[in-house]
């Protein structure tokens, strides 16, 4: 295998995903399904072998060291008892540096190849991704199978993609010739580009593999050594990755440190040392708001780049639709996948105390409240599917938030309840908990409550419904919002309200598409002009801010 | 005139800018000489009276106001007497808000039309903006002009064409259907570009047009409005621009405040509360370190964007040449023009203790002393170019800081003197101070001595040159960087060396083209990442930064 075989290889892939960037149709270069037929009959067989036989065990796929450490748990109730080898903060970093004097030396076109090289061969163990995802995040089978593996790839092939198309969007070299009357003056001109230095990429617990591959591989294919550093509850799914890529560098003869797994524990924590570090240069963060904010401030102190994506409190407007049930079903849907734990997933649904118009006729809130129960109901009660829909709950602190909820006093529109996970007797599974209550309750409802916790708001009217959002997107920030409304002029003012406070919005969903769900290649993940964060996966921003250019030149 | 019109009028000046930007070939939109056979043979004749007449008198191009002011001096000796509307940080930001909204919702293309429009008009006045720049800047008027016209326009043409190539890199509204094996689900999506609100420029005296309009027409073009705050000392010249942009938004039903100019003075200055205030996302800053500095700080803890051109220490090395004659003069100028007040002006130059190697034989440090002072003589006292190469001493603090390093007691290879401004008696015009030092005072060497004030530093060997360099860079920032040498492992490893510091680099640069010049459309301005600032006119995050893209997705 060499460079130029790997070129060959993956050009067409590389310029479809450019073509699907800036044409944002519907694009997959993974297929979403978790099927025999597309990845091989016995994958499903050898990935949940090779799961079992990880458990209790070093996890030896990232080479060797003095120390191992590991404690995730699933939230499906067993310890993984899996361990992981740790370096030290010295020892990540000076490795990453000395492996980033080769890489930056590669063209991008030739780390773009061996970043979609590292791609397909992870994508072989899309299943085991997927059971490591599970028993981490708590995410039903199929939606850790989707998540961890053909949707987060299709995003890491998508910041891939644009970082080569940034990088070579001007040449390298040119022969400059200033006219001067009968004379002219040439200079020789080439354009080096420069990585901003260590990229560390700090992950989170639910989605492990989504929020970390899109910085990950942004750093990677602009020049970048990078450190990833997962969340301790989280390390599997990305540990996987992580040693696919470091195969492939070292079959190439390049340095594997290029990436490196950074594992902690939550009782000693590396990610301020790292985030400190005078060599890194660049920091991805997903995760909680008060960390996010601490980060954001040491990055700025010291010119660093930080690209952050912490939490948004997202909201639902209902004023009319076609449908009622269309409308609901898509909305408790939303309410019910991984139990309200992505950060899409709404929280604050507004409706005027006169209630919606559903086909043309009035509907009270209470019709509407009962409409959505049900739904939802329907859902968590079929045995087939609500159990893989809700999935687990990762955090103690989620679940008991939710008691903290239902003790608010609120009228109770949905009661939470445990739910039982076939085969998982001590997991942690609920149902969703959704209240009501009115504009009165604004200290409570405006924080956010992460996990299946939502709230039906009674206002005045659509108008403060709307204003009520855009104040809460410009307060605390939003990754989605939804309204539902069959009126074009509400529509129309809604649009330019909400996309002006900054947040992405979606209307009248009522079919196979939610509003937590944003397609790579299509949808922009996260606006970067919110409370909620500053990324986008994958913007512009997202690619070229990760290097500089300097200029050489020579007399001709 | 239309918008139409002005899309036809220019759509191809805008596709040879992005085009250019692209391949980096010498391109000029505006020819870069003052001669009446481009500009029309009366040009100058009526500029010079238009400039004599405005002397003393209100500007009166920028609408009515109850106060004005204005403080403007002539480095050539005498007072302009200028005033200009001035408006309180209040008016100006509301009135900035309220234009916004109707200039965020053009598309990028009849933005950028408008902004090539009003750059053709404004470069009607190339000749006043000349004698403007001329009599704030101390700028000899051929450089004025140029530095002022033709080549700062070049620069916002530039950026204008860089920032709509990136707004339209990608379509702004799709169908997108996913397959779902025999059925499917469509969603219209759009992706509308949201301005991160109002964007400050803040100039600097010395370039008052060539360093804002890039900031000016990025911050345009990506639909922000912008508030222009000159610095008190140069604004006449940023004033004409301004007021023919707001001209052509006038005939075309535009709000005019889409641009505005925030006149303040030295002793009330203005540009810390526009700062500060909250509808100011976006700061562009050029000017010295220190209120950078305070500047940088202000914007990330509140999540502006900054671009900033601080200051840096330019650094050469002398190796060796194969015609040191040739390379001497080209030094002397560098040395020389607008007396070293420009930001990529040489001031600290490294040679070994044994000389350089010259056509192959070694030649002494004093017989290179000797010829560099030789070659800045027959510069300075060439009676008719050397006066106007030199320009007059923007500031009486940089006339200060000659006299304080003629002080320091450092060997004179060459001593600085009053000359003569024929036509102007009062000019604060003075040749160039070249001082000889070694590495023990690298104390008063690295600092930055912005003006006619260059130190000769003796080291033991071109690899401590190269260090001294190197480590120059990363703690005081440079601009630019020229080395001399004919050996080509030398060559590559000051290139190596040099730009992973981050400063753009030159080599034997020996004709008409020197290490104070940057090109548009061919050299980036600015790397990024030194201490010198984090802009780089124009690279693409200088004009992704500006905004961000938020999805609206509707159900087909």
């Amino acid at each position: 295998m060499t460079l130029a075989d790997l070129r060959t290889s993956h050009e067409n892939t590389l310029e479809a995903a450019i073509k699907a960037n800036a044409e944002r149709t519907f694009h997959a270069h993974w297929p979403e399904a978790p099927s025999g037929k597309i990845y091989g009959e016995t994958a499903n067989d050898e990935a949940l072998a090779r799961f079992q036989s990880q458990l209790n065990s070093r996890f030896d796929r990232l080479g060797a060291a003095e120390t191992w450490m590991g404690e995730e748990a699933s939230p499906y109730g067993f310890d993984l008892g899996i361990t992981y080898p740790a370096y030290t903060v010295d020892e990540l970093v000076d490795r990453a540096s000395s492996a980033q004097v080769a890489w930056q030396a590669l063209t991008p076109v030739d780390r773009a190849a061996i970043l979609v090289e590292a791609l397909e061969r992870g994508s072989k163990s899309f299943f085991e991704i997927g059971y490591a995802t599970q028993h981490t995040t708590g995410q039903g089978f199929v939606m850790a199978f989707q998540a961890s593996g053909p949707h987060a790839f299709d995003r890491a092939l998508e910041a891939t993609a644009l970082g080569l198309a940034a990088q070579t969007s001007f040449t390298s070299n040119v022969m400059w010739t200033k006219p001067m009357g009968k004379t002219s003056v040439s200079i020789e001109k080439s354009y080096r580009l420069v990585p901003r230095g260590i990229n560390l990429v700090i992950g989170c617990s639910t989605f492990p593999v989504w929020n970390t591959v899109p910085g990950m591989f942004a750093g990677l294919v602009t020049g970048n050594s990078v450190i990833v550093k997962p969340h301790p509850g989280s390390v599997y799914p990305i540990a996987i990755v992580v040693a696919v890529l470091r195969d492939v560098l070292v079959e190439l003869g390049l340095d594997p440190n290029v990436v490196q797994l950074a594992v902690d524990t939550a009782a000693k924590p590396l990610a301020l040392d790292l985030v400190h570090h005078p060599a890194v240069g660049i920091i991805d963060y997903t995760g909680g708001p008060v960390f996010g904010a601490i980060i954001e401030r040491a990055a700025s102190e010291h010119r660093k780049v930080v690209f952050t994506e912490k939490a948004g409190v997202n909201c639902v407007i209902l004023d009319s639709t076609d449908d009622l049930d269309k409308a609901m079903e898509n909305l408790a849907f939303s309410l019910t996948l991984y139990s309200g734990q992505m950060c899409t997933a709404p929280q604050n649904i507004f409706i005027a105390k006169n209630g919606m118009m559903a086909g043309g006729e009035p509907v009270s809130v209470e019709v509407v409240a009962t409409k959505l129960r049900e739904k939802i109901d329907s859902l968590v009660f079929n045995e087939k599917t609500g159990p893989g829909t809700l999935g687990a709950v990762q955090n103690p602190f989620t679940a008991a938030r939710v008691a903290e909820a239902a003790a608010l006093g609120f009228d109770v529109i949905r009661g939470s309840e445990p739910v039982a996970q076939p085969g998982f007797d001590g997991s942690r599974s609920m149902s969703p908990l959704v209240l009501k209550t009115d504009t009165s309750r604004s200290d409570v409802y405006t924080k956010e409550w992460f996990g299946p916790i939502s709230f039906l708001i009674v206002t005045d009217s659509f108008d403060e419904s709307l204003r009520q959002v855009t104040d809460s997107i410009r307060q605390h920030g939003a990754l989605s919002s939804l309204v539902f409304t069959s009126n074009p002029e509400s529509m129309q003012r809604a649009e330019d309200a909400i996309v002006s406070a900054g947040a992405p919005v979606a209307f009248n969903f009522n079919s196979f598409v939610w509003v937590n769900q944003s397609a790579a290649f299509s949808d922009f993940h996260g606006t970067g002009c919110t409370p909620a964060g500053n990324a986008t996966f994958a913007d512009w921003q997202f690619v070229t801010n990760r290097y500089n250019v300097v200029g050489v030149r020579k007399q001709a």
